[in-house]
């Protein structure tokens, strides 16, 4: 099976029409013919099957046959995350949070980061392959480069961590702090650390302390292994 | 701390004489000089402390002034996966298999995989750095592309799993399979899954079946879940 993205159809469409862009890669890269059956999502639990009635390398229509819905899990991850400097290393991340089950990021702005700009063309492209890759209906949500104060001042999950590396008695593992079907933020800091203020901020606004393994972990990492650890949670 | 790889020396060392590769990196990349305090592991427990004595493009001398040894875990974590197409996935879960913790990987050649050959040297240049980035004193095992009958025939691991895709009343999460403290081995076939044959000859040598994810995962992903799966397992 092979799944296509058009973020702006709804259940009671006959028709959906993709852009030049997806239009030229469905006809010129993936050969696909007139005639041709195939799913399409719309990112929103929504999927569509039909039939391919026209396509070009600037348009392509498919005749909807039937739809699925799939309903959304019963819990939540949204990882707010320092970008890394390696634009690579950061876009890894996006690709594999969307395979293993991520439903929301948040690129932040903290004291030690190193990326002060962003654009988030290149990640919302990858994220979107990978939901196709990997066969997902619901496509995860990116958002702009925040500032940690004005993402600690508007969240609003239920159970919200912070992963530092400073020492502190309050600290205890990821996966034995974090309760099942939940809404969770987890806050993952730049190289250098969140600074004792932010993480003093985080405390009083009510973050947990959070450690995500006995080893040393890279940025990008350390944000998987948040996502791969609330995903077990549900399981155990 | 900046943590430097010989893989030579024992407990009794005065010396550590690093190679001419290393030795220029040293001199060249990093402008260590006569004089700095460095700390060398050999990749199995031990830590060296010391100042370099003598450096230049060629060779790098350093003067031992004390050690420590680091006791090996109480588990063990061996993955077997079939390589991906690309060496770029590959090496990249080698360098996250790393840094998460792993012990020993096996590349291995099933019906369905794609390489058939696999370079080994440029995976340990990629497990070294990993190993120094993160501070391990271990050093991860590389072992040769292996038939899976091989493996099959020789591995000795006190829990061992096979990770497939096929529906079977038997499958279990991994997270729920493994128990804490042993030593493990998990297959993890390639893009077109194992064929239903040697799922069969895995489980009459007693391997679990298992699923590591409600998601569908690429093979390099599914490696590195399983490789934090089962860090996470000690935990718990």
């Amino acid at each position: 099976m092979q799944l296509f993205y058009q973020p702006d159809f709804e259940q009671n469409a006959t028709n959906i029409v993709f852009d030049a862009n997806e239009s030229k890669h469905m006809f010129k890269v993936l050969r696909k013919q007139a005639g041709d059956l195939i799913k399409v999502t719309n990112g929103r639990g929504l999927l569509a099957e039909g039939k391919i009635s026209i396509i070009t390398q600037k348009q392509c229509i498919v005749n909807v046959s039937g739809f699925e819905f799939k309903r959304k899990k019963d819990f939540y991850i949204h990882i707010a995350i320092s970008p890394t400097k390696s634009n690579d290393r950061f876009e890894w991340f996006l690709e594999k949070a969307t395979e293993i089950g991520i439903d929301e990021i948040t690129p932040i702005l903290t004291e030690h980061s190193e990326r002060k700009k962003l654009k988030l063309d290149r990640g919302e492209r990858v994220i979107q392959a990978a939901m196709k890759q990997s066969l997902k209906l619901y496509k995860p949500k990116l958002n702009a480069l925040t500032k940690l104060d004005d993402l600690l001042n508007i969240a609003k999950e239920d159970e919200k961590f912070i992963a530092h590396c400073e020492d502190s008695q309050y600290k205890k593992q990821l996966i034995t702090s974090c309760k099942k079907q939940k809404s969770y933020l987890v806050l993952i800091g730049p190289e250098g650390d969140f600074g004792p203020q932010e993480i003093e901020k985080a405390i009083t606004k009510n973050y947990k302390e959070v450690s995500l393994s006995e080893e040393r972990l890279r940025t990008e990492t350390a944000a998987i292994v948040s996502t791969h650890s609330l995903n077990i949670c549900q399981l155990l």
